[in-house]
């Protein structure tokens, strides 16, 4: 984990984030430029909010010629860490850990890596994609012997906050939650949330 | 759509979304209750706060008697407006499309019917859970026809406006935006965006 203090902000990450899949489609053309102005407005920020993401990424860009698209994405991918193939443990491979075995291949293109899935119960589950799906009880050695830091988390709720403490307990420092309730983390460890019924439900409200 | 003047804030339409969830763990005796106190604490939330979004609700609990769990529930349900199946159209069935049709169970178990698949190659995608998966140019009277409010939407990022614009003109009212980009969309309608691959980005920055 690095250090809090030379971190970006959590929510310039997202938006550098975005900028990187913004360029994604306009870099066809060899030498090609963007101007921060032509960036922004894909992106539905700022030019001031963009140049001041983009510092984050140390100097790049000159005054008055825009951004070199190929120089720029390459820097916020070394930036963003996905240079690499990343590796991931997904735990639950209930209906939702199933789906998301499922989309594999989605998650690789975006230069991560599921290398296995763990369950109470793995002679149940249906292995999907050739991603071994293993026990509980085989998930700290796992994670330890082959240094994985981060894990997607699909258990049901009532047994989300045990899981997540072994999780944190063996290593893993990011958490991507698909799980229904807040967890409990120590310093130094992130997770981010992602609740399809409550997105559902709160969209639900809307239309009524 | 509702008047916006009625409209709750959206955040406080998603903690409603949390305490009923969390509510679901309780709710195993009859007549039991819960105190503002505990139930802001499982939830995350300080206890002026839960009061304060539970009066969205209209006036319900008696001061130092907590609140009845089951009654509660029932009045977060009816706020909510997910006391009845709402039928959902989902568009793009391909690697995250058909992984969220495989999770159709999760949906209709929180209140939603994914009631069929939108696809430009509907003969390519395997159907799932048997959900019909129908071409394109039957989207929009599929709509008009059993006026349906919601879609999931997981197109690829350079067709998603485009797919968005033709929902819009349809009669859909919110949509679940699970493809890359920021849609532009008119008054009146509402987004939720989920992007898997840019949550685990964001995640990844964090443990290099």
């Amino acid at each position: 984990m690095k250090d809090k203090k030379d971190l970006i902000p959590r929510k310039a990450v997202y938006r550098l984030s975005l900028y990187n899949r913004c360029l994604e489609h306009m870099a066809d053309k060899n030498g090609a430029t963007v101007s921060s102005e032509a960036l922004a407005k894909i992106a539905g920020v700022k030019p001031t909010q963009l140049r001041k993401d983009l510092a984050y990424c140390g100097p790049i860009g000159k005054r008055g010629l825009g951004y070199d698209i190929t120089a720029l994405r390459q820097r916020l991918t070394e930036t963003l860490g996905t240079t690499r193939l990343q590796p991931v443990v997904l735990i639950g491979a209930g209906n939702l850990g199933s789906a998301l075995l499922q989309y594999e291949e989605g998650f690789a293109k975006e230069g991560f890596e599921i290398t296995a899935a763990f369950d109470l119960h793995p002679k149940k589950r249906a292995s999907r994609k050739g991603v071994p799906i293993l026990p509980m009880a085989q998930l700290a050695k796992f994670i330890a012997v082959r240094g994985i830091k981060m894990a997607i988390l699909c258990v049901p709720g009532f047994t989300a906050q045990e899981v997540c403490n072994l999780l944190v307990a063996s290593g893993i420092q990011a958490i991507l939650n698909f799980s229904p309730i807040l967890l409990q983390i120590p310093p130094g460890v992130a997770v981010n949330n992602v609740n399809l019924a409550m997105e559902l439900e709160n969209l639900s409200y809307f239309i009524q």
